[in-house]
């Protein structure tokens, strides 16, 4: 029978038709007053996204780049910084940071859990040289949000201390204003909420992490923000910048700002409240004791292998992701960034109960679904 | 007067009809057997533009990322590096290097000029110890072509020393098969006779090049060459890969290859050749002395400024680049790369010589026209 494919996986995500359309026309030239035009409204409209009049930079490259721009450009040799690692992408801050000689305290926090305020602030007393805080908004591979106002306020009671926030799968999910929580330096990728294809990222620093800039002594050129700041605020950038990307990003912005960003968290909020209800009134267990509105990571019923059940839902239309590393064929992942309504999630749950029968977890169908539709109802 | 605006700029460079429709798709997930089907073949194809069986990566960033790339991965700390610095992209790669910490020998060439083999060759008894040389194979910014075979035999007679060729804007337009002609790393970006959007970039190296990859002590993460072929070779990345640029190149590089290399490096010539002899018919004088057929540079006419010419031209419908630094108001280039046929080029001359008259350069209508026209007939 004829199936189509529809993308639940936390990025990419489906991209909307005015996106498409932005992307599928003749180029322009960047040094051009039309495309200068584009890239000012762009920037305005990302400052209005993370409410902030403060420079908002566009990286030609995936998330990966801007959260290794966020570590040469800010820190030194030896900085001392504490990395929030709760999975996949917390290990990546270590990582990249060691990679640049920064002096890393590894907190490693259970798979699925977020870090303990009590652990924190022992570290953080015995600390107190700490130059960086670097932690995820929401742990996409874990499916886990973490407290960033928490830490915010942590930092700021340092003497010199910065926090860097992963925001790559929470802005435009969450209502992230860097500068009301108190993060000096917010990344973001485009293949996330932003609703495009992969390949720009986006930087936002307070005032506080561009003092850095002068100071900073790791070496640096495709990934400098100082010399695309200078630029960027002209409507230029260093290099040649992903034309095509920043053109359809301009487009998802309207649509983002036209919904308005406290409505666009209210419905993330409720999509994944739909979901995780839903998962549970099946009987399956969620992931995370710390649940992000971004994605929902469910662990697969005893018994059964995630990554069959995932192929068992395949074949009826759906792609979501599996676990990493020691959860793989444990869980499955259900995004609800981006271009994702209340219809969206019920046919998921519809599909999901069709799955675990199939793969010979009997549930009743219908269950999930009119748990799903019952809070929906609420809303509509 | 309805004028359409036609892109002649050394990048980006206008976009088949069959890029276009790749590009305003639906987007696909990058860990999926679909798209690492894509993936292969799309490598296939490159290696095949570059008559290779090596690795050739793809990465996201544009051309400048690919640059740093080969500077971090293949080199360390001190090795001493000649940079043929003959303009605006030589400089990038003196810079570069100079970031990293690397020794360069900074050979500057007045603009509009390529090398001088003897001084070269001085230079290089002087420095056996060279690890490195750093060059372009086409540089844009003067339209000056390299010879980089030369530089190979030089680099070969050498102790342990490379041969880096940025052919950003020459993959496509010249036969450019770096085993052949002894490239070590070879570079090239999405803008130009690859045809696509910017964003993404190529990495070519040599089995020599390889060695060096363990040796590295400069620091590196998301341009990490190792990284990214061990994924690469099975049909992944290292992070997030720019998914619908990969997907257009494979449709180009499609295009390309069904013209056939030697049958596209022949277009490029007649194209560069007829725009060559149809300016100089005007009597205007060309800015390069070894002149590439990725684009041509031209001198504006005494008294005139060039980009009072430019505009001239945009007005009835052609964008050409300016001069960069000093050349700014001097000179004008004509891209050549790409999507262009001879009659592209019989277009812009016909503009040429009207936006030359109305700007007071008084020339006969036709007269460039002509000469374009009688090497192109000896073509078709």
């Amino acid at each position: 029978m004829f199936i189509k494919e529809r993308l639940f996986t936390p990025g990419p995500v489906p991209l909307p038709p005015e996106v498409i359309r932005a992307l599928g026309q003749q180029i322009i030239h960047h040094r051009t007053p039309e495309f200068t035009n584009i890239f000012l409204e762009t920037r305005e409209n990302l400052q209005k996204l993370l409410n902030t009049k403060r420079d908002v930079l566009m990286l030609t490259s995936s998330g990966t780049g801007a959260m290794e721009s966020s570590v040469v450009n800010f820190f030194s040799e030896g900085d001392k910084v504490l990395v929030i690692n709760a999975g996949k992408f917390g290990e990546r801050w270590a990582k990249i940071s060691q990679t640049y000689g920064l002096n890393v305290i590894d907190y490693k926090i259970e798979w699925g859990e977020t870090y303990d305020k009590d652990r924190l602030d022992e570290i953080v007393r015995e600390n107190k040289d700490l130059k960086g805080i670097l932690v995820q908004h929401s742990e996409t591979s874990t499916t886990t949000l973490h407290d960033v106002a928490y830490l915010a306020k942590v930092c700021n009671s340092l003497d010199d201390c910065i926090l860097v926030v992963d925001g790559i799968t929470s802005v435009g999910v969450y209502e992230v204003y860097p500068e009301e929580i108190g993060i000096d330096i917010l990344v973001t990728g485009s293949q996330k909420a932003l609703m495009l294809p992969p390949g720009l990222s986006i930087l936002y620093y307070s005032e506080k992490a561009e003092k850095r800039l002068e100071k900073s002594n790791i070496p640096k050129f495709y990934l400098n923000v100082k010399e695309e700041s200078k630029k960027q605020s002209k409507g230029q950038t260093a290099y040649t910048p992903a034309i095509n990307l920043i053109i359809a990003l301009n487009e998802s912005l309207k649509l983002m700002l036209k919904e308005g960003i406290s409505n666009l968290a209210k419905r993330h909020e409720i999509l994944a409240e739909m979901t995780r209800e839903a998962v549970k009134e099946l009987g399956l267990k969620l992931l995370s004791k710390s649940p992000t509105n971004c994605a929902t990571g469910v662990y697969a019923p005893e018994g059964i292998n995630a990554d069959d059940l995932r192929k068992q839902l395949l074949k009826i239309g759906f792609r979501v992701a599996g676990g990493q590393d020691h959860l793989k064929g444990k869980i499955f992942r259900i995004a609800h960034m981006g271009y994702f309504d209340i219809m969206d999630m019920l046919q998921l749950i519809a599909g999901l109960e069709i799955a675990l029968n199939k793969i010979g977890y009997k549930v009743e169908l219908g269950k999930g679904i009119k748990k799903a539709q019952e809070i929906a109802n609420k809303y509509i």
